[in-house]
């Protein structure tokens, strides 16, 4: 690495920061930075900050968003008393593509997870009960991955909602076991919404 | 897309335009950005705004650099009248690191490739043969990749070079056919320098 300039040394190192993004990669990533014309670099670097600036958690729940109050959330077609909680924005954005889903959301940002000292206080599920108890709830659907933590996370879920007689439902083993919900095709994620069972 | 805010939207798509980054990494590259501490993000931004800022081309050899005059060209150590042509400033670097060769480089920044419509005058090889018009050299060795836009470059240059009298040089095959320089181990660069063939 010492046989590139520091600027582009420290490029490289930003980049390889980056989840996914190797050693190698982070080099050939910098070096087409290099080559792009400075316009479009700007542009990236803008975006970069912007984005970082601009976006906030949805004081309602708790999605990305540019605005205080998610649109979702602001929307009175939709359907406030079905809440489906998933663990980040992209899951959100997954079933959102369905187009079927008319409830609002709950983000947790992230599953209970005993492995990664991950416990129900660093999600937002403390936010979630509040809603529960402010609002007038239905229904509450987890729909966290079907992975080992979205599944712990969806049990202590239904335990702490249990008790308030609101229902709970989780969506179907459509869902494949170990899968990511963010890569799986719009019909499974439907059969899964449709096949929900009570917890 | 649509499911995001803008600023979300605009951030994934400048990420989904760098090499080898699709519409999923792009999205997970811009949650990534979003879910770091803002001092990383404006670091990830200054570093790619700087490099663009500060890095140019060396006026001798044409990598890319943060002076007027590379460190290697300015070395006075160096042999200045063996030039090691390569195609890019990875490959100066995958030689740079072998630290078994003590001349100087001329990045081409691209091979000739009638396919992409990439000629001779796309390249810096008028550069490199005013270079060696005006400084006595002794050697030319050719270390582009061994594709076959390498291959066609290095002929190419071959033929240029030798009405001059001046010793042209290509590194040896012990670089794999079809390989590309810069993945390629210390030992295997070692050999194919020290096997290289006159042309």
């Amino acid at each position: 690495m010492e046989y590139y300039s520091s600027h582009i040394n420290k490029l490289i190192e930003e980049f390889s920061r980056l989840p996914g993004i190797g050693a190698k990669s982070a080099q050939r990533l910098a070096f087409h930075v290099l080559n792009m014309p400075k316009d479009q670099v700007d542009q990236l670097a803008n975006a970069i900050v912007n984005a970082k600036a601009n976006v906030q958690y949805c004081k309602c729940c708790y999605t990305l968003t540019d605005q205080e109050i998610c649109p979702i959330c602001k929307n009175p077609k939709r359907n406030h008393q079905v809440i489906m909680v998933v663990e980040n924005t992209r899951d959100l954005a997954a079933y959102e593509k369905t187009g079927k889903f008319d409830g609002v959301y709950h983000v947790l940002h992230g599953a209970i997870s005993p492995m990664l000292g991950i416990g129900p206080d660093d999600i937002r599920l403390k936010e979630l009960m509040q809603r529960i108890t402010k609002e007038e709830i239905e229904e509450v659907i987890i729909a966290t991955n079907s992975s080992l933590e979205g599944e712990t996370t969806a049990m202590y879920i239904s335990k702490l909602i249990k008790p308030t007689g609101i229902r709970v439902s989780r969506i179907a083993s459509g869902v494949p076991v170990g899968g990511d919900l963010e890569y799986i095709d719009e019909v499974t994620l439907l059969r899964a919404l449709e096949g929900r069972v009570e917890l």
